[in-house]
């Protein structure tokens, strides 16, 4: 076993505390990575709130994770000590069932959560607010050249939830794509989009964010608090994609997607929404949902950044400025994700 | 100009009463048809009744439409004299949109309803509730040998309805499709599902059609009015049509689909639903609707039906009869579907 410092939360919206942690001996199968940077996803804010109901404490948040392999245990052969590695929402899964078996392990009944979860072995996981994390093999990524592991980070989370519902959706040459919402997936899914080749257009709350909008590619961009905005932009879409958490009148949105149109919800808020049936019918339109990703497409989004040179917009923070990053997450001051240098977190 | 009897609802929610109208004069590409049957649709009694917002009145409902060519416009080729076709809920469209080159008419701005419409000539249209009926060429389908009229005529609506979300979402071998609701869709739902080789199961609130259920193919049949049926079934369907307009509890059927199934709304009540967003996110769930079908996909339609000798279920009427079926229709008392013997409508 090896002691490694991490930043962790004693309870339920307690601030995160320097902490050492206990990161289990390489079994065969095994990877570990000194961490050189993790993301700060909202997600992490709404589990050491215990947003999501009981919580796992002390909590190490973190599953946007990019570092570089330190060990590896005998059976691994797909990493080698000194490659770019990336680790996600997920680092384990039961590998039998049919969601383990076509690579879409998010939706096995047993996948464990990369932090505030218990591994297969009855061991709590901790997260990527670490120096080091010790994964299986098969739930670490490769982080290709053409990819700086700070920008990278965040792809693990943000990048996979937009890549995965654009890439299914269709968003690519000839299509017009709506992204709801300018932040951490937001202006991912904006750089993706504009990769594959669609025309994206971002509606926002307000033009406060239009110049960085257009500045990643965006064609357009319009204000949501404009109401205009909506009839000027009727039948328009062939991909609305929802990043944000606020409560939407999905009427409206649905009546700017074209006939067949597809909105997809990868943020959501945790009350019920609702719609009138005819939104749907009048035009085929689908309203879906989508939820991270699979490690093979999670490999596949990775390769499709780094051809693209897509990263996320990142603010480079130490670990004692996380606390106060959590605040400003809370208050959508942040351009695009906050990074933390794990290097700060001192020497494992 | 030819005179045709019918029978007509001089005012919103007026008896159905004998009539004579005028048919147009023939034009280069249009059918006459000497209608042998038409079927009572839902949508005719909420029409007749102004339901849905202003009507024409005097109406003539009727668009499940069969009969026979018995004269064409000198620039018809598709259809002869004598020909056994139907007439859906369309008559015309601008022809030149995306939607109308694309086969999907139903989609196209200016497309025409077969009755409570107005025709791009400016005439309104009265549907087949009557001896004969002239329509645009393209618009008129063939029913191959294989279905007698009288089954065939709710092919036009029910059918279509019903085929084109089955054919879009893929029912076939292998996967599991539910019907939600026998009644004049539903029934063709199933029987449809089941000719595509998909496993059907019914979801009534009751079992008191269940035998029926299983006789048109199902293999399981299940009453919603009891709860534990949402637990039992949980994560089983690839696919949920909804062919009731009643309101229901849309997570709790959600959460019926497997990760990535899908929920078509056909039938649907005018007001608002409400879900959960989690429903859709937690397994890249799908809500849609669909709307009719286009002209190809009508024609495709009716000849997977003949080559799979699949007709409505029907319940063979006189026209003096037909407000008493309205009734019956509201009270759901109809296995499965009114036709019109149009003979009784006297003659043209």
């Amino acid at each position: 076993m090896a002691q490694t410092h991490a930043i962790a939360a004693a309870g339920p919206g307690a601030p995160l505390e320097p902490t050492t942690l206990e990161r289990r001996e390489l079994r065969p199968d095994d990877v570990c990575i000194d961490i050189a940077y993790a993301g700060i996803c909202h997600t992490d804010i709404h589990q050491a709130n215990e947003d999501w109901g009981s919580a796992i404490f002390p909590m190490v948040p973190g599953h946007e994770i990019a570092g570089v392999v330190s060990a590896v245990g005998s059976a691994v052969t797909a990493h080698q000590v000194g490659d770019r590695v990336g680790v996600g929402c997920l680092v384990d899964s039961c590998g039998e069932c049919e969601y383990c078996q076509t690579g879409t392990e998010q939706f096995c009944r047993s996948s464990v959560p990369t932090y505030n979860g218990v591994g297969l072995d009855g061991e709590n996981t901790y997260g990527g607010y670490s120096r080091q994390v010790v994964v299986k093999d098969a739930f670490v990524c490769r982080i290709p050249e053409g990819i700086e592991l700070d920008v990278a980070a965040p792809l693990l989370c943000a990048g996979i939830t937009t890549y995965s519902p654009l890439n299914r959706w269709n968003a690519g040459p000839g299509k017009n794509v709506a992204v709801v919402g300018l932040g951490g997936l937001g202006h991912m899914a904006v750089k993706i989009a504009v990769a594959m080749g669609a025309e994206v257009t971002v509606l926002s709350q307000s033009l406060k964010k239009q110049e960085d909008g257009l500045r990643l590619g965006a064609k357009n961009y319009y204000a949501t608090s404009d109401e205009s905005t909506f009839s000027a932009l009727r039948g328009s879409f062939d991909l609305i994609l929802n990043t944000v958490s606020a409560e939407l009148a999905v009427d409206s949105y649905l009546a700017m997607l074209r006939v067949g149109g597809a909105m997809v919800n990868v943020g959501a808020p945790g009350n019920a929404l609702s719609y009138n049936p005819f939104s749907l019918i009048a035009g085929n339109k689908v309203l879906t949902g989508s939820m991270i990703g699979g490690l093979p497409e999670t490999q596949e989004m990775l390769d499709f950044c780094a051809e693209h040179h897509i990263g996320a917009e990142i603010e480079v923070i130490s670990a004692d400025q996380v606390n106060s990053a959590y605040e400003r997450v809370q208050n959508s001051d942040v351009r695009y994700r906050f990074v933390i240098d794990t290097a700060t977190l001192g020497h494992s």
